[in-house]
């Protein structure tokens, strides 16, 4: 297996963090892509991942897959160790609305909080930007943030008792924010404790 | 199983296509929430689904699960009939890729010029808008057709040679599409023919 990616962007990390917890680390081919300079935009790179954008995942027989989740799905589905994305239909389901809300309302948010109201990755990079939107996609992280403040007061967990694939994308959020320069709120004391937690976890401290 | 939905809407209609491809329909109680009245913003629905949306599956214990896909991913493991998300690692990495392109370039980004560029739902939903954003999302929508068309030019459906959790996102992309008076490019003619099979499914013309 190749990844494509570039080492210390928050989605890479997401596959990263995936693959060593499933025992996968020493099985993958890492390519950087160097995004910050556009490499991701060029035309062998688009033929990777039409969506410009790392990390991309390329098998044996050449099948490239992008998007994290579907990328997660096949190292859960293939690697050994503690299943990321569940072990029954309730699992999943828990599992996939968490990571979706974590998604929506963390990583994404922060994305676009970063590539639309700060100058993001650079001119090269950000070819269209809409501050307002930014903006609005901050407020909407801290909302994020307070909203699994809540989650993790009852549960250790993003998605219950089990580390899952909706941590990493919760956590791979947070670090974003931290690079964004988004203070997680100092009244957010349950995900606070999680972040610290999880961040000892042998895939992440390792 | 309960649903919380409001019938002929986007997003429910995925999971109402699900559930009847996987023999479940008749093993449901709906539940009507007036969306265009701002139900799904009330607190007893927030409960529910603290993102305001529906649809929305309640589990015999009360569990609730809201997004499409984690909905899928349990009535996929719960009923019978074909996998909509795949057999084994592959097909669950291609299905979930395809399936949250699907959403990014079609279902979302209709949602999101319908809900930012139009009057929406009206003002008692639409709480927020941004009328450059919406118009931008229109731009991706008619890129993301283009995506498709291409994809489906050598093979039957978008993740390959089977009907999957991708062809739903991306059927309700396009309904919505009509729905928000955003034309198909009629040079898209290998997405034009798959739609018109697709609806001839069971699931579908019912
Ligand atoms: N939803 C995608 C997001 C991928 C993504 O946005 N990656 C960033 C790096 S963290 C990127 O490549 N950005 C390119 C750009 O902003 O132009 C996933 O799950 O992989
Ligand atoms: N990503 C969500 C989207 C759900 C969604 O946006 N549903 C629409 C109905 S099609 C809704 O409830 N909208 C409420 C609103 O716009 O305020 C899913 O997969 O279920």
């Amino acid at each position: 297996m190749k990844i494509y990616d570039f080492e210390g962007f928050p989605n890479p990390a997401r596959v990263r963090i995936a693959l060593s917890e499933k025992g996968l680390a020493n099985q993958v081919e890492f390519v950087s892509i160097d995004v910050p300079k556009g490499e991701h935009k060029r035309p062998e790179f688009l033929a990777k991942n039409p969506s410009a954008a790392v990390p991309v995942l390329e098998l044996e027989d050449g099948t490239t897959i992008s998007e994290c989740t579907a990328i997660t799905e096949y190292l859960d589905h293939t690697g050994a160790g503690p299943k990321l994305t569940g072990e029954n239909a309730r699992e999943r389901a828990v599992i996939h609305m968490m990571q979706r809300r974590a998604e929506a309302s963390l990583l994404d948010a922060v994305g676009a909080y970063f590539h639309h109201a700060t100058p993001g990755l650079g001119p090269d990079v950000e070819d269209y930007q809409n501050k307002e939107w930014g903006e609005k996609q901050r407020e909407r992280a801290i909302q994020g943030m307070h909203y699994f403040d809540d989650v993790l007061a009852d549960r250790p967990y993003v998605a219950g008792d089990k580390f899952s694939m909706a941590d990493i994308t919760a956590f791979a959020g947070l670090g974003f924010a931290d690079f964004a320069e988004i203070d997680i709120p100092a009244d957010c004391r349950n995900l606070i404790a999680w972040r610290q937690r999880v961040a000892q976890r042998p895939s992440i401290s390792g």
